[in-house]
Order: C-alpha cells, then structure tokens, then sequence
C-alpha cells in the first residue's frame, strides 16, 4: 500500500498514519520530495485493505501495490487451467470447446432435435435454461425441474455434456443431479451467496461477467468460487452495459487476451448476449476465436420466431452448421482447433 | 406494439406478420407511407412482448407502446405511496425519513451510541449490515444473526424502527424476526428468487437500483415485488457506474423526480453510496431533497478510521448532526419537513 | 512517479529504469517488499509523464503522485476566482448567477421578449445560440452574424449581459465584437485549437464538460486557457452520457462540490442539458443550488412548441419566474444569494 | 414518425397535433387502442425531426420511423463503397488496407526508418501526426509543417501513402498540399466546422469515432462530410470509453460488422487506441479483420520507449512484421486479403 501525502500534512498526521501501520504490524518507508511525501508500507496488504486510510488527516491517495485476487491469478498458477467436464470434454486446452442449444428448454422434442443437430455440427455441450433470469415477472421463468430433466436425458441419448444457469443457492443440489456445468448469469456475478455455495461443490462453474462489473471484480467473484475450494472456474465475456443502444450489450473483445494474461483460468465467449441479434454473432464469434477465447457459447433453436425467450439473438440451426464450418478456419488460422 | 418494415419487405413478408398477429388474437393496423410501411397491432401487449418480431422477415424495427411495469406505475395508482414502517414512523409522505447508521454492525456497544447520537440528530431508522456483499471473499463478512440481535435490541432500547440487508433467499424468514425493514442491495438488484421471496411477505422493502441498472430495469425489479402481493416498497438511488473515477459512483440525481413521475413509490437518496467519499456527502444529500426525495440513507460511525467496511464514506455523529441541522432549511425550501 | 515492479523483474531491468531516471535528472527511492519491489521517483513529474514507463521491461505499473493541472487547482490558488462579467455582473461570489434564454436565436422580437422576462425574473446573463452545433448537418445552424447583432442590441436594450457559443477559432474576433461570455460546448471540450484561441483573449469563457469527459480531462481542458493568459474561466456541469435512455444525459451532481474542492473556478450547473426534459429542469436546478453550484443556465423560450431547437428541454417564461421564486428559498438554505 | 398519446390525452389536444401536422403538410393516421391512441404522420420524416412534439400537451412519446442519416447509407446505395487513395492503394474492397507509423512524427530520420519496415511488412499507407490533440497543454504538441514535409517526403522515397490528423479547419488548406488522407480525431468527431471544411474537398478523410459516439452520431458526422459532397469518407472504430480501466479504452468490436450493415463505407479498426496497451494490440487486430473490417491502422515506433506520444500502445517493427504474417492467416480464413 503506497500513502501520498497532501502538501499540507502535519508531522503530527504523519505520526499517526506511522502508528497506524505500527499497530498493524507494518514497515513503513516514507520518501519525501519537493512537492509530495510519499508513504510505503512493507508487509501484508490484507490486514490495509480493509483500513480505511484515505480518510486519516493529511491522506491525499490511497495506492494498492498488489492485485486483490490471489488463487485466480497467473502468478498463483502459471500455466493455463484444463477443466475436465466429463470424459473426452474439457475447456481449455488446445481444442475451442463449442456450448450451444436454445436459451430456454422448451420441451423434450424441441430440445432433442436441437442437441442432434448442435453436436453434428461439432459442439460438446448443451445450453439450455431451466430457471431462467427474466426482467419482466410476467415472461415465461422456466420449466424449473421438468427443464433439468429433459436436459440430462437428451445429454445422454446425444452423448453430449450438459450446462444450466442456476440462479438460487436453494437450486445448486437439486442441478447437480442433473447437469454437467453450472451457469451463473451476469445478474448473479455478484450474488455471494450463490458464489459461496458452488463454491463448495467440485462441479464445473461458468462464471459469466456482469453489465457493468470490471475485470478486476470479475476475477473477484471467481476469487470467491476458488477460495471456497472449488478450481473448476471458467469465465465467460457476455457483453457490457455502455450507452450504444443499437445492440443490447458492447462485446467487450479486449477482455478475451487480458483476462488470458490475468489469470489462469479458460475464456468462454458468448456472442449471443454480447450483441443481442443473430445477424451480427457469427462476425463477433470468429472475432472472438481470433481473439483467444478458449471457448464459446451460442444459441441455437430450431425456429426462433417461436422461441419462448431471446428468439431475437438465436441462430438457426443450419445457420449454426456453417458457422461452425466458417469458425474451423479462422481457429486454425490462430493455432486452435475447434 | 408497433412495428416499421423494411422499404424492400414484400408482400408474403407483411401477410406473414399479420397471420401471426391474428394466431394471437390481436388487430392490425397497416399504414403505408411513402419511404416506410408501419403496423400497429392493437390487444394486449403482453402477448407479443415475447414474441420476437424482430427477426420476423421483413421486420426493420419493434416499438412497444406500453411501459413493462404495471403495479408500480402513476397510471396504476396516482397518489404517493406512504409506506408505514411502525407507529409513528412512515415513508412518502410530506416529511422526508433519515434512515442513518454504520455500514456493519460490529459490536453492540458501538451500534448503541451511534443509535442513539443519530436518533437525537432527528433519524427514525437505523441501518446496520449483519450480512454484507463484499467484493473480496476475504473481507469481513458480517456478524450475521449476532449483528440482527444486536440490531433488535438496540432498536428497542433507543426507540428508532431498524433496516438491514438481505442477500439470500434463505435469510428472509430469519431476518423477518429481528428488523422491520428488508434492503436489498444494488449487487441483488435482479436477484429474482430474492425479490420473490421478499414479495411473499408483509414487511416493507427498500430496493437499491443496481450499479448499471436503467430506470425501467429497477421499476421491474419492483414489480416482481408487487406481483407477489407486497405493495410495501421503496427504492433507493444510490449511485451508477460511469466512467468516472473520482468518485465511487455517481449519484444519477435525475432519477429523483423522473421516478416520481413514472411511480407512485417513494424514493430514497443515499449520498454515502452515491458518491463514496464523505466530504461530498453532505452537499449531495442537500441536492437529493432539494430533487424531492422522499428519505434519505446515510452512513455514519463512531470512528470511520477504525469501521470494518465503507469507513471512507462514513459521517461522524457530530458531522452527521450538523448535516441535519442543514437539511431542515433545504427541506423547508422545498415545501418538506425532515 | 511510483513504479511497481513485477515479482520476476530482473536486477538488470531495474538498473535500465534508474538510468533512465538518471537521465532525466531525477533521483530514485528504491523499496525492496516481500511481494513487489516499487521505485518512487523524486523530481518533476512532468519530464516523466512523457515517458512510457508503463512498458520499461519489469514494470507493473505506473502511478502519478500529482494531478496533471496546476493553474486550474485550489492547490494553485486558494481563494475562490470571482469571474468580472460587465459592470455589476460577477460569477463565482456569494450570489449565484443565472444565465437563461433561449437555445437558438431566432429572431430579435423572439429574443428581446425572453430577455425582458428572463431579467424580470432575476438571470442576470442572456444566452443565446448563434452557431449551433447540430448533430444533423440537415438542422437549423443558427442565424450567424446576423444572430450576434440581435444579442447585442438586445443585451444593451435591456440591460443583460450575454453569452454564446464559439465553434471555430476563426469566429473567436467577430463573437468578441459582439457578446460579453464565449462558451465553448460539451463537443468542443477538447478542441484545443479553440481553446488556445480564446486562452489568448482576455474574455470569460464558460467551457462545458464534454459527454464522456472525466473531471480530470475537463480540468485539463481548462488548463488549456489559463495555459495561454487567460483566467476568466467558468466550468459548466451539463450532464454525462451513461446507459439511461430515459434522459438525453445524466447531471452529474457530485462534479459540483468535488470540482468545488480540486479548483479554484467557478462551477455553473446546466439542468436543462443536464436531463434533457423541460419537466425535470426545475427541480435540478433546485439540486444544483443546494450541492453549490455558483450559477445557472437554463433554456427559456417564448414558445417551445415552435423553437428551432431544443425546444423539448426549455422552459416558458412564466414557469421560468416560479422556479427564480423557488430557487432563491434553496439558495438561502445553504447561505448563497440568488 | 409515430406518435403515442397518453391514457388522459383529450380530444383537443389530439386535435391540436393533427392541426400541426396539417400546417406542416403531413397526413396523419390515428389508430385508437384500448390502452393508447397513436398517431402516424405519413410524409417527410425531416420537417417533423426539428418540431418538438414530445412537449405537446397528451404526447407520451414521440418515435422516429428512419434513421437520421441519409447519403451514408446502404439504403442509399447498395454496393461498398471502395477510396481510392492513390494509385495502387484503395480502401473497401476485397483487400484488407493497413496504415501503420507512429503516433507523432518526431524527425525525418526515425519516420524514414519506420515507413520502410511497415511498407517491407505490408502496409500500404503511413501515418503520422504532425498536429497532436494533447489532453495536456504541456505536452509535445507536434512538429506542425515541419512534420508534414517529413512526412511527404518519406512517403515519396518510401512509396507509401499518407494520412494525418487534422485538428482545425485552418490546416485544411496546408495538410491538402503534403498529405493524402485526413484523419478527423476522435476528439473532433462533432467539430462540426471542420466536417464541413474537409468535406469542401475531394481527398479521402478517415473520421474517428467519438469516444461516446453512438453509432448513430457518428453516421450523422459523416452524413456532414457527404452531404457537402466529398464521399471519399472511411469510418474508424478506435474504442469507446466504459466503466472499465483495465483498458484505455473498450474496442466496441460489434460495431464493425453493425457499420457495414447500416452504411456502404468502408470501417477501419484501430486496435492501438482501442486497447491502449501494446500488448492486447495483435488479440485484437486479428479480432478486428475477423469481424470484418477492411482496414486496420496500427501504431509502430523505432523504440517505444523514447516515444514522445503513446509509447505505450505502439509495436514495435519486429513485432509488427509478425503481426503482419499472423494477420494474412485470418484474413484469408474469412475469405479476404492483406
């Protein structure tokens, strides 16, 4: 933690930041120049953290030397995390692991025809949503239970993995004898009870990143999922709040190569939510494989002018077949496969 | 819900909209302009809402007509909403509520003085977290049912009605024991099983907008509230996420009398939050009940060096003091009491 | 300067950026941590600014120790700068100044009518648009000269000082001949070719914080003007773009008592931008007075149903006089004239 | 444009829109539903724009039926729209273009040295600025003529194209006499009197978008240049700015594909500032040609340590070159050219 001064501090301001960091079991080094002096504290940030130094008499700024996250970082675990999903699907590795179907379960049928089509195509896990986040009370919430059901029985009959959002820390037992991956959704990064209680599971986490969250919040609530002992974390780029209207959110593409520096752990893409409309994911998911993401996830339905939720960004499954052919290219063009 | 064509939509495109229209049971309205055809289908919205029109062929652009809110909206109940929190003690109506206290409960030795200095300063809530959302899994995490009993009893002793948050579904039968208030955060905004679960009891409900959250996404977050049968709701501006980073947040005071118009619920300010600095707190709190807010949620500590979260946005007693003494004259300005 | 070294930075990397300090004739303060190694830097942190110490092999991160303005801070200048208009008229005293007419000129009748009324009323600045900064090259651009002739006759007739708006250094002359305030708009907030153009004049100028500008940039725009001689500056709050579509901007309140605190120039508030709907303009303007600003402008027209622009944010005269009424009980709750 | 009147709305107030329709020689369709009435005004949209009908008496809101913009779009013409720049290098066809060099000219020698490497690694056209938009007044602001004439003569014996930025309608004149494209800054992207003075000419402009720019205003600020008759115009997405500050800025990526949907002009992307950081520049420039752009602009310095601008973006040759080869792959992957 490094203390600058305002011009006009006392010595006696400064003698009582000192005897702060003294109880506190702290270095202190303090270098003063012409205009600033500047206070450095030797030892562990933690116990600064949460002191609130900024408001001691004499405090102009207040810097953190250290990053807040710890187990999630590359400088915990240099190399690149491998998230083993079931027997011959992880994420992370070399190979670009592909997560579609329909953002809704709807029905048995509907969501069969999907999976067969989606894993012809050369994707290894189904999405669909069974408790679903929506803004409105009055729009369909889900098939709940049943959903769950007609997910793990499809993943079998395909021979696909499976992944679901959950959304309440009441949920995360009844979804684990279902699926394969929990969801958390971007209104949930920051629901730290429902981070604690995946937490203390050893399933699979997709952590998507909230509208308006930053990386470093972000890579702190993964921080919470870890903490609790649980390193199957992926993160998942979905798009930002900005103030362009024209799509729903701002894929925000730089993302992708940071949080690859960052942290150790996988990058999933979703270009669906990241854009909102159909029409622009396939540009935004090759961006996005071109970009380093080490995954992806996009929604498909078999018609989505009768999609019960998000019809509007939903491709096509034949759609989803050439672009999984378009996606081949552009992987092998960065060194991945897919 | 009113839809604009594309100028080369043909024929086929518009008898298909309008085949979907009348599967739905809705009238439409077609007017052919020169540049651009317009439908207007005429029923109820909602019906079409989860339609996604949008990718029909053809299809340029979809308006809706309605507001997604009901319940909460001036259209649905024109005069103020007065929410009464115990005898004597009500928010909305013409004299402005201050709701006051520390971030977290830390000891009931330090809620009590505080209690009582802010009492005498002329609040009528104490506030006091027991559980808290930290950004940090290693941050204190709140006293939990310790902190509740301590808020209960400190309540009794000094006479002054109690709020505190809830962050999980799972803690609102127990936090219903000991507060008369229920908060939920800006991080649990859309938290929807939370707010289902709030919705299904009696007590009243201070819901914070979340830090990326637009108007219209809170008022529905309202409503999920109100259609669950509790009409006991308040919400609270406290700050959005801009580019700005001089302040923590910044306080969207716009939104003061632009939610009064829209909805007969009252509105609190929180200036602790909205700015996260303390010395801007007391002139943004002036500004928020010249805007017309019907309450006010300040922080305020015994001694914000040593508080164990928000110490940098903290009031002391005597500053918070000082404050209402100035708001009373504001409030006056303005046609309140305070 | 601080500079925080990364963990694996070699002693060679670190001999490289001492020598560059050395270069640059400043002295280093090394601090050897258990987790990261910082180097602060002592001397004139300007000759570094320009460095790219960010990308030095081993280097984390770089912070300032100072702000880059200096003519522009309280640290430069203690005492509040009181702006010398025209005989009688000053900004940035104990009276809040209010500048209010309409947003384009339009015809001398139609201005010298407002003018009469606003005056009436208590502003004391006449504004007016001659050169209009449209978004649409096919909108109304102003009356130009032909504008500023009406201002000046109309600001001598009735006695007001006036204000407008300069978009192009080659207009810097002929405004001069003709009104007492340029302003330079949110669009031109950093254009530097007119900013040194009217820094190189001694007339006030009001300089409007940019849609996205930060605090820091907009000071550092101002800095700019004084840069080139000329302190008779005044900043103007008029709202910032966010996520919310349900106002043209956001006012952001907190810049008023935090600008307050890091300048010595005076603050103007600019509701009617600020929100963008003439329905809210009264009880932001209340706000605005009551978290310190030092004055007002607001759009006034005789008629907004028929103005030329802006006409959805302008008041009518007459709701234009309450407001004045209103807004001198605010104004004397927080100790200021009106 | 559509207007929707309130629940309350009463016959006169209907009857006083319809008469200003009349008067502005519109036809109008009202369609009356059972929770609102809406009006359609079948004519030109443009009369209407300047008309504020959101202020009527009874109007909830007023909804546009087209876009603003008119001669940048791909209503307006079909096929992409392909800049010559000089002989043998165009912009918007088939081949993806690339502009590289430094961020400011700094002399003849290090400019020469650059351009050969970036031309030997593939680029087509250098850049270079001569006029620097500093946010701080005490930063190096250019070489000025001196740069230009560096910058023709390295292009000449180099055998490369040229584009620089031009900050104020007075250097028009001199950059048209050494120079073969004019870069319109991000900061300038509403200067709207040097929209007009560059769109006087013929030469091809680059304009940048605005750092809070919707995708709408930043058409419009196109629309100026066109409609004063030069449609030699190519857009760059250069980052917008959010929440986060990880990143310089935030590459809205989804506007590239977005851009060639609404517009027949060609877009360039301009990772360097999109990111700010050297490091995140080849994740994204592959990104950007996957997403479809047809241009890149990339900042290249001898040694970027000594940089006098943006050191801290900008490759250097080596890793350019490599970029270069990296680029070819992923162009050819999405079926283009570089």
């Amino acid at each position: 933690m490094i203390v600058i001064l305002r011009p006009d501090a006392t010595e006696d301001q400064i003698q009582h930041i000192l005897k702060k960091a003294e109880e506190l079991g702290l270095k202190a080094n303090i270098s003063r120049g012409v205009e600033r002096t500047v206070i450095g504290f030797i030892g562990p940030e933690d116990v600064l953290r949460v002191t609130p130094l900024e408001i001691f008499p004499g405090v102009e700024q207040v810097i953190p030397v250290l990053a807040p996250y710890r187990l999630v970082s590359r400088e915990f675990k240099k190399e690149n995390s491998v998230i083993k999903i079931k027997k011959g699907v992880e994420v992370g590795g070399q190979k670009i692991s592909v997560m579609a179907g329909p953002c809704s379960i709807e029905s048995y049928d509907s969501l069969l025809a999907v999976a067969k089509k989606v894993k012809a195509a050369g994707a290894t896990i189904l999405r669909g949503g069974a408790f679903k986040p929506r803004t409105s009370p009055y729009d369909f919430q889900g098939l709940e239970e049943e959903g769950l059901k007609y997910l793990k029985q499809v993943g079998e009959e395909v021979g696909i993995a499976t992944i679901t959002e959950v959304m309440d820390p009441r949920q995360v037992e009844l979804i684990d004898r279902y699926v394969d991956i929990y969801q958390i959704g971007a209104r949930n990064m920051q629901n730290f009870s429902l981070l604690k209680e995946v937490g203390a599971t050893h399933k699979p986490v997709m952590l998507k990143r909230g509208l308006s969250a930053t990386i470093k919040d972000w890579l702190m609530s993964a921080e919470y999922i870890l903490a609790k002992g649980n390193f199957n974390v992926m993160l998942c780029e979905r798009g930002i709040r900005t103030f362009e209207t024209a799509t729903r959110n701002t894929m925000d593409i730089n993302a992708i190569p940071l949080v690859k520096q960052l942290s150790h752990l996988p990058v999933i893409a979703d270009p669906s939510h990241g854009t909102g409309r159909w029409d622009l994911v396939a540009s935004i998911a090759k961006a996005s494989v071109a970009a380093g993401c080490d995954g992806l996830m996009i929604e498909v339905h078999g018609n989505p002018e009768e999609a019960l939720s998000d019809g509007s960004q939903s491709l096509k499954p034949e759609n989803f077949t050439t672009l999984m052919h378009e996606l081949k290219a552009v992987a092998k063009a960065v060194g991945r496969d897919i």
